[in-house]
């Protein structure tokens, strides 16, 4: 490493502060960037700033905006009486897909991690307690992850809510389709047993 | 995807088009420059462009330098007679780490790989006739990857430095340091047995 030139030193050195890259794929990247694609290179310090420049979040659910509010906020088709509350806004985008929840969003931006040292006041709880206390809301579907630290966060709104006379629902829990039984692990699949559902 | 604003969706295309990085991963790190760490998105954008306007290719090794000629080329206590061939500056760089090499090299920016539509004229390898005909060089060390790729290049330039009367040699094969026989693939056993070293 020490053998490249200092700029290309210095780049491999912000490459590998990106997550989930480590020295040896920064230092690919870094050579892919300035000796095969340098248009890709070129292109992508355009993008970035351009990017850093435009986006910002959304000041009411905190999707990433190019405007004051996003689209969505803007949106006055849409239900304001059902907030889904995500942890980021790439699941956002996910539920968006499925074309069917015609409310609105929270974006935390974080889960209540304490084993790893983030309390409630790492995510956008206030803002979201804010938005509940209007009287708007009446239900808030959480749709944070199927994980400990995504079920902790869960049931903490939960509680919050319940105070202001909110009622929180949370995503079912099962067998994903296309899943076989055999690979499951046996929280999910007892999850789905005790969840199963009458065909008539 | 389309749910993102303009500028995010324009960043997430571009760094997909990284090597090994599919548009899920340059989600995440769009997200994560834009979103959480600015400061590393501005500094990586500074840098790219300070990389791109600075580091070039020696002119004749095709290391990258930053200047007309790297450091390795311009040091005149190396042995210009002993010339070590590689793939890619990485390998280079991995040379160099073991300090024992201390003649000249030649990168060739690519293999001979025809099942890819890649020929001869895709490397550095007229430039490396010049530096042969140039009658300094004695022997070529092809440090080429073991693969049938980097066999056909090192064949086909031993050949040519066959032609001019340059001596060829390759990398040994055999067992890697903490490898176990076990784990072992058949060519590089039989190739390590071969190979195999009295003990006095």
């Amino acid at each position: 490493m020490h053998n490249f030139p200092r700029a290309m030193q210095r780049l491999i050195m912000e490459l590998s502060k990106l997550p989930s890259i480590g020295e040896k794929s920064a230092t690919r990247l870094a050579y892919h960037l300035v000796s095969s694609d340098r248009e890709l290179a070129q292109s992508l310090t355009r993008v970035m700033s351009e990017a850093l420049a435009a986006v910002r979040l959304c000041s009411k659910c905190f999707f990433l905006s190019e405007e004051e509010l996003c689209p969505i906020c803007r949106d006055e088709s849409r239900d304001a009486g059902m907030l889904c509350v995500v942890e980021k806004p790439m699941d956002l985008v996910a539920l968006e897909r499925m074309h069917e929840f015609n409310g609105l969003y929270h974006v935390l931006h974080g889960v209540w991690a304490p084993l790893r040292g983030r309390g409630p006041e790492s995510m956008k709880l206030d803002e979201l307690m804010v938005r509940l206390r209007e009287g708007k809301v009446t239900e808030v579907v959480l749709a944070t992850s199927s994980t400990v630290e995504g079920d902790a966060t869960a049931l903490y709104i939960a509680r919050l809510a319940g105070e202001l006379g909110v009622k929180s629902s949370r995503l079912a829990q099962g067998v994903p389709k296309g899943g076989e039984l055999e690979y499951l692990d046996d929280v999910t699949l007892s999850r789905a047993f005790a969840g199963r559902s009458v065909i008539s």
